[in-house]
């Protein structure tokens, strides 16, 4: 396997965010470059960006002379292509639990909240900062109370959602959890996954990958 | 591995179609439960269906003991306990091509369009059914116009999305275009989808699991 991994990023996105952890975990130290999303009408809209990644979207990782967008996919292909530590359990069950856990952020949670989705609230269906922050609001409490629900009903659960190791439900919780403090979310509801978000922030892997910790971070 | 599945779906969700084609794909006869999504204020919020699924969403799955939720992990988990036939590739940059496809169905298009999020448009915030169809279609067209870019782009895409067997890819792909119909959506756009559409019902495994073909379709 070539050690030399390309991340195409954002410091704010979290999809973003989910990948600089995963190659932190992994001991991966990927080239940096850095995709404003709100600049030049969008460098992700950028014919050489989108030839990477016809979504337009951050994240993309180039590896092998591949480049692989989605973040849960580059997420699971760097399990497979260097599978220490592993991001998921070894158990088909725990896997299904904690792919669970993460595609309830990230399916469930995110999409509906990202940037593009919130301008087109504002523009063109004209809702003002109150409402599209309600609407982010109502999306994060719903998924948040659901998973917190999950965890505490689960013997899986230990020091992070699924064991004592993080895997990519952790990853995926802690972006969201970051995107909930724009809002008007009361994380204090959640008290589970207040105290897996310190036990993650514990790992420099997580601390380092926070959005102001990145060379494009404003 | 026991081979007593339940799945827990709605013939019309789009989540369970696609673990409907996956379980068919698998030779797996699962026991059908219908959950009505609009009947009774949603069976899907029930008790005994929300200890099973905390989101109270569809679809589920109970395995071994095990309520699975979120499709692409109960679809992982399937591939897992039941490797054949794949879902997936063998190589990880076609995995993660493969799981690339699925998820820009199922992060970027499903999620803002689910029953959910189209009635929260309709209230609180007072949109008319023509707002909610420009919002619907909206996003169908830019996911499956870069989904068409993916294809067309890629030396990869074969009789279906990834080669020449069905992968996650086609699964998630096949329920968004039936969703796609009941938007503005032009689908002569994408010819390739199309193409890939028409292949897959010559499956058994797709066409069977169409909406109109499930116990609980109206």
């Amino acid at each position: 396997m070539s050690e030399a991994f390309t991340l195409y990023s954002y410091f704010r996105s979290s999809a973003a965010y989910r990948v600089r952890i995963a190659l932190n975990l992994k001991g991966i130290k990927a080239d940096y470059r850095a995709v404003h999303l709100l600049k030049d009408g969008g460098q992700q809209h950028a014919p050489s960006y989108a030839q990477l990644n016809p979504q337009e979207i951050v994240p993309t990782v180039v590896h092998d002379g591949y480049a692989i967008g989605q973040s849960l996919a580059i997420m699971e292909y760097l399990d497979e292509v260097k599978p220490e530590p592993p991001l998921l359990p070894k158990d088909p069950a725990g896997r299904a639990r904690a792919r669970q856990l993460a595609y309830a952020v990230a399916c469930d949670i995110h999409p509906i909240n990202n940037l593009r989705v919130l301008n087109y609230l504002r523009k063109p269906l004209g809702h003002d900062d109150d409402e599209v922050i309600a609407w982010m609001t109502h999306w994060i409490d719903l998924g948040l109370g659901a998973i917190e629900t999950m965890l505490t009903s689960s013997a899986a659960t230990g020091r992070f959602c699924h064991g004592d190791t993080p895997t990519l439900a952790d990853i995926c919780l802690i972006p969201q959890m970051a995107n909930a403090r724009r809002g008007r979310t009361n994380l204090d509801l959640f008290p589970t996954l207040k105290r897996i978000e310190a036990a993650c922030f514990e790992l420099p892997a997580f601390a380092d990958a926070a959005p102001g910790k990145q060379p494009d971070a404003e």
